[in-house]
C-alpha cells in the first residue's frame, strides 16, 4: 500500500474524484464540535456566560446537523441562488417603475403629436445613451451579452478582467436601462444576466476556497455552470430548463455529478424568484409567469401535429435567414469604415443614433401603430399565447373595453380594422431587420427574450393562418374543435428561439414558463425539426456568430463552423508560429532537470505562475520523470536558503530530486494529440499540465494559458494559412 | 498539410469528432442521386418502364432531400422511438386485457369466499411461475430489472449476452406475464422496458452499420442510451425526463452531441405513445397519462412549502430504511441455504411460494382490505393523486356510487369507517416488507413504478395529516385554502422515487405525467432534499445496491460505496494477480515488434480479436512506435502469402514496418494512472486501446476487455485484499 500513500497527495487533485469535495467539506463541518467549547478562564469577566456557552453549544450542534447534510459548499450554491433571484427581482422592480413612468408621461400627453414623438423617442435614446457611456467608463467588458465570453470561460479559459466587481456594477446599472428601454429598443435580459450571475458565482467561490483553505483544482468551474443555470431559473422561475440550458449551451462534456450542485442553485433560485412577489404582496400565491389557460381536455387533434412540424421547418429555415442577416451586419459594422470610426470613438453617439432610429420607426402614430408597438414586451407574449383567436373578438368590440383587458391589447393588432395577419406579417418584416440593428449596440444586451418573442410571433400567424382557414375548427371523432393559436405561438416561440441557439431546452423553458403541458409533445417535436434545418451544414448558432466574429478563443464554435479544425495537431500549431522555438514546443522555460538548483528553481518560479513544474532527468536526455508542485519548491528554495532572506544560494549544494517528492505523471499527450483531444483530456481530468512527451522525453508542456493562446491562433486562422 | 492527410485515417475514429457521423452518412445518402437510375437493357422486358423509372427518380429525390435535414442514423433514432412505443402500447394492452380478466373472474364470484381466495390467490401465482419458468428456460439473462446490468453496457464494458434476440423474446412474455399479476406483486414495468428497448437499440444499431458498411468505434452506445431515454419516455409518455433519467442513472460523463439524438427517439416514442391510444380509439385526444386537475390559480400557500422540504427529508430518511432492508433481504437470500438451494434449483417453486405469500396477504376479504388492495397500480396512483381531501366525502356517500367514480375508489381507502390515515400507515408498512420480498422473484421486474407508488402514499400520508391538522384549510392574505393531498402526494413520488435512484428527473417526470405544472418548485425542493439525505455517506442507491450485490463491474457504483478504490493505480492491479506477469502488464500477448514477418503477425491476430496492435521498436527496448490497424495486418499478410491460400509464408521476407502504416498514438497512460482515470480517458476520447508506457517503454496495453476484468476483480474486492 506504500505506493498507493505516495501518490494520493497527487490524486487528490487531479482525480475528478466523485466524493472527494464531500468528504473534505464533512471534515471541516464536524470539527468545531470537537473542540466543544471555548469555556476558559479569559471568558469569566462577560456576563451571561452559560447562557452564550448554551447558545454556542447549540450553534455548533446546528453547524454539525447541517454539516451531515452536505459541505459548506453545498450551502454556498443554495446561497448563490438566491441572491441571483434577488438581484433579478431588483432589476425586474426597477424596470418596471421606469417602464410605467414612461407610460404614463405618453399618456399625459395625448393631443400633443410633437410633444409626444420627443417622449416616445428621447425617453429611450437616453437611456441608451446613458447605459453605453455608463458601461463603457466604468469597465468596457461588460458591454454586450456576456454569454460567448462566460462560455469560454467556462470551457477552461480564465478571463479575470470579465468576472471583475467594477464589472458586476457597470452590466448591473447598464442592463437595467437597456430594459427600461423597453419594447422600443426590445432587447432582453438573459444574456447578461448569465454574466451577472456567473460573476456573483465567482465571489461565492473565493468565499468558498477562504473557507477551505485549500482549493480543489479548477472547482471554480462547477459554480460558473450553476450560476448560468441559476441565471435562466431567475429570469423565467424554471428551474429544470435552466440547468438543461446551461449544460447544451456551456459545456462540451458534462459530469452528470455537477449537475445535482446546478439543481440545487436553480431550485433555490427559482423558488427565491417565485416567493419573492409573494411577499412584497404583488402576488397572491406562486404561480407561472405567463400564466396560460388552454383546454385540457381536448389540445388539439392529431391531425394537427403535422402543422406543428411545419412551424418547425419553417422556424428552422426562418432561423438560417435571421443568422445570415446577423452575420452579415456584423461583418458590415466591422469592415464600413464610417459606422467602425463612430463606434471605436463615439459609442454613446452610436446607441443614441440607433435608439432613435428605432423609436422613430415604432411611433404608435406612425408606422408603429401596425406594430402594436404601444404594447410592453410582456403585453406581447400575453397577447401572442392567449389560447382564443384574436379575429372573432375584434368583430365583437362595440363597448369600450376596460383598461388592462385582454381584448384591448388585441385592439393594437388590428388597428383601424387592418387584418391581423397583416399587422403580424409587417412585425415580423420590420422587427427581423430593427433586432439585428439593435443587437449591433454597444450596450449590456440580451438576445434571448427578442428572439423568443419574434418566434412566437411566427407561431402566432400560423395559427391565426390556420384558423382563418378553418373558421369553424377541425373535425376530431364527433366533436369539432377550434384552433387555439396560442398553442402554435407557444411552439414556435420555443422551436425559433431553440433553433437560432442551437438547443433543446426552450421545449421545456415553454412549459415551465407557461405552467401549460397540454403541448409538450408537439412543441419538443417542432424545436427537433427546427434544429435539425438550423444545424445543417455547420451553420453557427447566435451565440457562435458572437463567438466567432470577436475571435473568442472558444474550440466547439470554432469546430462547428470549420470541422477540418479539429484535426489539427499540437505540432503543427507549435511549428508554425513565427517565433523560434529550441526543438520543444510550449512552455519550455517551465521545464527543471533532477540536478537543479536552487538558482535555477528560483528563476523557474519567478518566470511561471504555474502551480505544477515538469521535472526531466537532464535537459540532454529529457527523459520526463514527473512532475513538482509549485509549494514542494517553495519548501526546498528555503530549507536551501535557511531562512526567509533569500541569501547565500547554493551552499547546501542540494538538488531538486533529492528533496522534493517528484509525483509521476499519469498521463501523458503525444505532438501527434489534436488540439480539442489535448482540451478533452484536461478539462475531463481536470489536470492544469498536459506533458507532451514523444519515446518517454518531453517535448513540451500544455498549460492552459498555452491551450488559450493555441486556440486564439486557431480562431484567427493563423495556423490554417500556415498548413493549407 | 501532407501530415495531416496522413493521420487523418486514425482520426476519424478516435477523435469525439462532432460532425463525423453526419459528414458521412449525407456522403451515403446523397450517393444514389449521383449513379441516377440504373435503366439498362437488362430491365427491358419488365412492364411500364418509364413509369417506374421517374418512381425511382423521385423516390431517390425524396431519399435526397431526407439526407439533407440528417443521416440515415438520425432516422433510425427516430425508429427507435417508434419501435419502442408501439412494444409499449402492446404490452400494455396485452397486461389491460389479462388484469379484466381477473378482476371479472374475482366479481363473477361474489359469494363464494373459498373460490374467490383462488382465483384471487391462484391466478397471480400461475403468472408468476410461468413467468419465471419461461425467462429461465429461454434465457436466464433476462431475470430481473436488468437496468444494473444495461448501465453496466453503457459504461463501455461489453455483454453480447444481455442484447440477445432470445433475450428480447423472453423478456417480453416474461415481462408481461409480471405486470399481469398487477397489484398483487406490485411489481413496475421501467427496468425491464429499459433492458428490452435497449435491445432494439442494439438491432437498429447493427442495421446501421450494415447500410453504412464501417462504423465508428463505440458508436453503439449513443444508440443505447438513447434507448434507455427512449424507455421512459414511452413508459410515461415524458420524453425530456426519460431523456434526465438516462443521464442521470446511466452515464458518468455526457457528451453534449449525443443529447439531440437522445432527445429526437425520446420525442418520437413518447409522441407515438401517445397518439397510439388515440388511433385505437381508446382516448379522444393527447392526455397526460394521469391527468390531475389542481387549482391553478391558489396552488398552495408559500408557508406550504415548509411542510414539502420537511416530506423531502422524511422520504430521504425513509429510502435509508428501505434501502438497508433491502441490502439485509439481498445478503440473507444469498447467505440462507434453504432459500439459496431453492433459488439455485427450483426457480419456479420459489416464485409461486412467494407469490402465494404475497396473494394471502392482500386477499380483500382478509389483511387486503386495509390496504386497499382490490386497486389496480394505475387506480392506486390515481386515488393518491386526486386534488380533494378523502374523508369529507365519504362522511357525504350515502346513495350508492357509480362504478368508475374517484370517490368508489375512494371508499376502498375507509373500509368500514377506519381511518384513512391508519390505511394509509398499514399499507406503508405492509408494504415495505412484501416489496422488498417482491424484489427477489427471479423474473422480469422493475422497480420504479413500485417505488414511485409508495413515494406517493407517504406523501398522501402527510396530505392527509395535514388535512385533518387543519380542516379549514390555511389562511393565505385574505383567501383561505383548503390543503390539497394530492399536491403532497406527488412530491412524496417524485422526492421517494428520486431518493431511492439518486436522480432529480423524476420531479421533473412527475410535471410530464400529470400534466400539472404548479407544484413544479416545492416537487423540486423535496426531490433535492431527499437525495441529499439518501446521498450522504456514501450509501449506493437501488440500483447500486442490484450491482454490487451481483458484482457487475459498474465503476461508478463501487466508487459510490468505496470511495478508496478510486485511488487504485494500474500497476497494482496487474502485479497483484495470481497470475505470474512477464513485466509488461495486460494483454502482452497483442504486442508487435517492427520486424514482425507474416508468421509472428498470423499468430497475434488469431490471438486476439481487437481492431488494433500495439507496435514497438523491438521486444528488448520495448519502445512504442504507434498502433496499425487489423485490416492493415490482413492486407500485409495477404501480400505476403500472394493469394488467399495462406501458403509460402516468409518468402518475400518483408516486415510489418516497411508495408503498414503505423498510425502514431496520441494518448499513453503511465502505470501509476487509476483505474478510473484510464477509464475516463478511453470513453471520452472513444479509443480501443489504451498503451501505458513508462519511460516512452511500453509497459501494457489497456482493452476494453482488461478493463472489465480490472473493474470486475475491484468489485469482487481481490484488489484491496491484496494491497491492504
Amino acid at each position: 500500500m506504500e505506493g498507493v500513500s505516495l501518490t494520493r497527495g497527487v490524486n487528490i487533485h487531479s482525480v475528478t474524484n466523485k466524493s472527494d469535495g464531500e468528504e473534505d467539506s464533512a471534515h471541516q463541518w464536524t470539527a468545531p464540535t470537537n473542540e466543544r467549547l471555548p469555556f476558559t478562564g479569559k471568558n469569566l469577566w462577560k456576563p451571561w456566560q452559560h447562557a452564550r456557552a448554551r447558545i454556542k453549544a447549540s450553534l455548533y450542534r446546528l453547524w454539525g446537523v447541517l454539516g451531515t447534510l452536505g459541505g459548506f459548499d453545498w450551502y454556498c450554491f443554495g446561497a448563490l441562488g438566491i441572491l441571483t433571484a434577488l438581484m433579478s427581482f431588483l432589476i425586474d422592480l426597477n424596470v418596471a417603475k421606469l417602464l410605467e413612468a414612461h407610460r404614463w408621461l405618453y399618456e399625459q400627453l395625448q393631443g400633443h403629436l410633437l410633444l409626444q414623438f420627443l417622449c416616445w423617442s428621447l425617453y429611450p435614446t437616453v437611456l441608451c445613451t446613458l447605459s453605453t457611456a455608463f458601461t463603457h467608463s466604468i469597465s468596457p467588458n461588460s458591454a454586450g451579452s456576456g454569454l460567448p465570453e462566460v462560455r469560454t470561460i467556462i470551457s477552461g479559459l480564465e478571463f479575470p478582467e470579465f468576472l471583475s466587481l467594477s464589472n458586476l456594477f457597470a452590466k448591473l446599472v447598464g442592463l437595467t436601462c437597456t430594459l427600461a428601454a423597453g419594447s422600443v429598443i426590445f432587447l432582453g435580459k438573459v444574456g447578461p444576466f448569465i454574466h451577472l450571475s456567473t460573476m456573483v458565482g465567482a465571489f461565492l467561490d473565493r468565499l468558498c476556497v477562504s473557507f477551505h483553505g485549500k482549493r480543489e483544482f479548477r472547482a471554480q468551474n462547477k459554480m460558473l455552470i450553476a450560476s448560468a443555470a441559476v441565471a435562466i431559473a431567475s429570469c423565467f422561475g424554471a428551474p429544470v430548463s435552466g440547468v438543461l440550458f446551461s449544460v447544451e449551451v456551456m459545456s462540451v462534456h458534462f459530469t452528470v455529478h455537477d449537475y445535482c450542485r446546478c439543481f440545487l442553485s436553480a431550485a433555490s433560485g427559482a423558488l427565491t424568484f417565485r416567493l419573492l412577489p409573494v411577499w412584497s404582496r404583488e402576488q397572491e400565491t406562486v404561480q407561472a409567469l405567463f400564466k396560460t389557460s388552454f383546454s385540457t381536455d381536448l389540445p388539439y387533434c392529431p391531425p394537427e401535429i403535422l402543422v406543428f412540424a411545419l412551424l418547425g421547418l419553417l422556424c428552422g429555415v426562418w432561423t438560417c435567414v435571421f443568422l445570415h442577416f446577423h452575420r452579415w451586419s456584423l461583418l458590415f459594422i466591422r469592415t464600413n469604415q464610417v459606422i467602425s470610426k463612430i463606434l471605436a470613438t463615439e459609442k454613446a453617439v452610436y446607441s443614441a443614433m440607433v435608439a432613435f432610429l428605432l423609436a422613430l420607426v415604432t411611433f404608435p402614430h406612425g408606422l408603429g401603430r401596425f406594430m402594436a408597438s404601444t404594447l410592453s414586451m410582456k403585453q406581447l407574449l400575453a397577447s401572442f399565447l392567449h389560447s382564443q383567436q384574436w379575429k372573432p373578438v375584434l368583430q365583437n368590440v362595440s363597448v369600450p373595453l376596460p383598461p388592462g383587458a385582454p381584448e384591448s391589447m388585441w385592439l393594437e393588432w388590428s388597428p383601424a380594422g387592418t387584418s391581423v395577419l397583416f399587422t403580424l406579417v409587417v412585425f415580423l418584416g420590420m422587427k427581423l431587420w430593427m433586432l439585428v440593428l439593435a443587437m449591433t449596440l454597444p450596450l449590456p444586451l440580451g438576445f434571448f427574450m427578442p428572439i423568443f418573442l419574434y418566434g412566437a410571433a411566427i407561431g402566432r400567424l400560423v395559427g391565426e393562418g390556420l384558423a382563418w382557414m378553418f373558421p369553424n375548427g377541425i373535425e376530431s371523432g364527433e366533436i369539432v374543435r377550434p384552433i387555439n393559436p396560442g398553442g402554435y405561438a407557444l411552439a414556435g416561440a420555443a422551436a425559433f428561439s431553440g433553433a437560432m441557439t442551437h438547443t433543446l431546452s426552450p421545449a421545456l423553458l415553454v412549459l415551465e414558463l407557461t405552467g401549460q403541458s397540454t403541448h409538450a409533445a408537439p412543441t419538443l417535436l417542432a424545436v427537433l425539426l427546427a434544429n435539425a434545418v438550423a444545424r445543417s451544414s455547420h451553420r453557427p448558432s447566435l451565440y457562435d456568430n458572437v463567438s466567432l466574429m470577436k475571435k473568442l478563443p472558444h474550440l466547439p464554435s470554432l469546430l462547428r463552423t470549420q470541422p477540418e479544425l479539429s484535426f489539427v495537431q499540437l505540432w503543427q500549431v507549435w511549428y508554425s508560429g513565427e517565433e523560434a522555438h529550441d526543438g520543444r514546443g510550449g512552455a519550455a522555460e517551465m521545464v527543471l532537470e533532477r540536478d537543479s538548483g536552487a538558482t535555477e528553481v528560483r528563476r523557474t518560479l519567478s518566470s511561471s505562475s504555474e502551480a505544477e513544474f515538469p521535472v526531466v532527468e537532464s535537459y540532454e536526455s529529457g527523459v520526463l520523470l514527473g512532475s513538482v508542485h509549485r509549494s514542494e519548491l517553495e519548501k526546498f528554495l528555503y530549507s536551501q536558503t535557511d531562512g526567509p532572506s533569500g541569501l547565500e544560494l547554493d551552499i547546501l549544494g542540494q538538488c531538486l530530486g533529492n528533496v522534493c517528492s517528484i509525483q509521476p505523471v499519469t498521463v501523458h499527450l503525444s505532438t501527434q494529440t489534436t488540439v480539442q483531444q489535448a482540451h478533452s483530456v484536461m478539462s475531463v481530468l481536470n489536470i492544469q499540465l498536459g506533458f507532451v512527451t514523444d519515446n518517454g522525453k518531453l517535448s513540451g508542456v500544455i498549460t492552459w494559458t498555452e491551450l488559450k493562446k493555441m486556440i486564439e491562433r486557431l480562431a484567427k486562422g493563423e495556423i490554417k494559412q500556415n498548413n493549407g
